[in-house]
């Protein structure tokens, strides 16, 4: 098969589409012929060095795909090989075929194409695992959510209207904020323009909002607990904005908030099965009941990867960026 | 009647046994006369004017007590005039009568006296809450509590072990870690000689503590976040070591780590009287049943209140400092 290999790490040139062995499916694991993968900031991050496969993930990038089953591995049960799935991958999504643990397997869902599925398990199972089942969003309260035009961003805010929060975002464009605000966002912020912490207090009556998913790190450290409303909560599922920051821990235990941080990549087996069975209970239905869609900014040839990094480097996108085998 | 006064914040010599109003027991509360209150660090912080009491609190200082119900507010059912009772207070326990909500009272537990159980409602609501509703320590994972032989921290060995968890606790001198292991701490780290982090890494493996309990704050949060093992929850509930602390955010990230900060004192009613539910359900059977049970340093006469405070800003105690008005 074809895949995107990392020959030496580098900018969006170091992505080289070339001929590679074929995955086997291992025990517990099915082999999907991919139609789809989708470019995620840790993609990014794996190209330049800066992060590389857990142990016993493939060699190649790509944390999600859709496609269809070529084949079951040993001990598969539930599925049958030519069913329209999308995964949740540890790697090798940017290629022709991959293999992956039954229990991160999700159906197409009813209504959407196959293509179009590969934008969903990143999303989904990052936003619901740091959003509901760590930071508990409950009706009523105020989410805010940094980057609401990115793929996280734009799943965040329709998940968090569905359950019926009020929600606030940033992003660094009108356009982007228009956007937002179609999908349902109450509060857009202009981060370049106006400060998060006195917008959301000042649409809050100064409360600040109850649940905040930040993908700056250190950056915004601060401001996000200056912005968290008592009893809120902090996840932080990226670190945009750097790795090591001043905590104000007297202006923590003053909210008596929490601040969680996760990645979804280096989960052992069990518990991203967890999370995928969480999305497909909870997620998926308000997917094929239409309340919640996966937005796509493009599609491009999985080849043409390189591409793809450019478009989110550039943060030129609205959504997820897809990749296209076929 | 008589009540510890605070004329001018200051040393221990600030606190004045003075005359004073009587309270009186509004809609929904009782009046309690105190045979007991207990010594907190907040008492000290408010005896030195940095920690003034939430508004509608007793301007008295005294988090928690023990006596008999001489007085039922309107609105109150399930207690009776003479009822043995310790209460959580959100002030006024340093006083021969104080009033307190009907939801944050607990009998005393059977098979203590009236004046031990002021040594219980701080501790248990304290640890409870952080430990087991917030941080979820759960049997069979390793628990780190600094400060092993203090109120808190007696109180937290000792529900730790009972729910089946293993137990790690720093201290000051071989003394209190001595008295740790005999409440049940399984892994004793003398903090003034060892390093705690290379302490709890070896005690299990390289892993680290699935829960931590810290008084510490800013001072500990760095080398907290290195001893915390992979889905570890850092719950700080002091900050004697200062209150901005550098947060490595990759560092927690790579754990998915959880840090949570409260108080007890400033939370409202309604979610004291949940708490104060949930010990006298899950905690109060353990004292009953001897397998728990409140570590009382010494008592003193409440008007001598300048005394205990100096005990516990000197760290010689190990437990509770009692305050007796009988």
């Amino acid at each position: 098969m074809y895949a995107i290999t990392i020959p030496e790490p580098g900018g969006p040139e170091a992505l080289v589409w070339a001929e590679v062995p074929d995955p086997e499916p291992g025990e517990g694991e099915v082999l999907i012929e991919v139609a789809t993968s989708a470019v995620n900031r840790a993609d990014i991050m794996q190209r330049q060095g800066f992060y590389d496969p857990p142990p016993g993930a493939s060699p190649y990038p790509g944390l999600e795909c859709s496609g269809r089953i070529a084949e079951l591995g040993p001990g598969v049960s539930g599925w049958a090989v030519g069913d329209e799935v999308c995964a949740l991958l540890s790697g090798g999504g940017y290629a022709e075929k991959v293999a992956v643990p039954a229990g991160q397997l999700l159906p197409v869902p009813a209504g959407l194409e196959v293509r179009q599925a590969a934008a969903l398990p990143e999303v989904t199972c990052t936003v619901w695992s740091n959003v509901f089942m760590i930071a508990h969003l409950r009706p009523g309260e105020t989410f805010l959510v940094h980057g609401g035009s990115s793929g996280i961003g734009t799943m965040a805010i329709q998940l968090a209207k569905a359950v019926g929060a009020r929600v606030a975002v940033t992003a660094g464009t009108q356009e982007k904020l228009d956007y937002c605000a179609g999908l349902g966002a109450d509060i857009l912020i202009n981060y370049r323009e106006q400060d998060f912490v006195e917008e959301i207090k000042r649409a809050t009556d100064g409360a600040g909002a109850d649940v905040i998913l930040d993908n700056m790190g250190a950056k915004y450290l601060d401001r996000n607990v200056q912005a968290l409303a008592v009893n809120g909560r902090l996840a932080i599922i990226g670190m945009q904005g750097g790795v090591k920051g001043e905590l104000n821990i007297g202006l923590l235990l003053g909210k008596r908030g929490a601040i969680s941080a996760t990645s979804l990549r280096a989960r052992p087996l069990g518990e991203k099965a967890t999370i995928v069975a969480a999305v497909r209970e909870h997620v998926w239905p308000l997917i094929e009941g239409g309340h919640v869609r996966p937005v796509v900014d493009r599609e491009l040839p999985m080849s043409e990867a390189a591409q793809a990094h450019q478009v989110l480097e550039e943060s030129g996108h609205v959504g997820k960026v897809l990749l296209v085998t076929e």
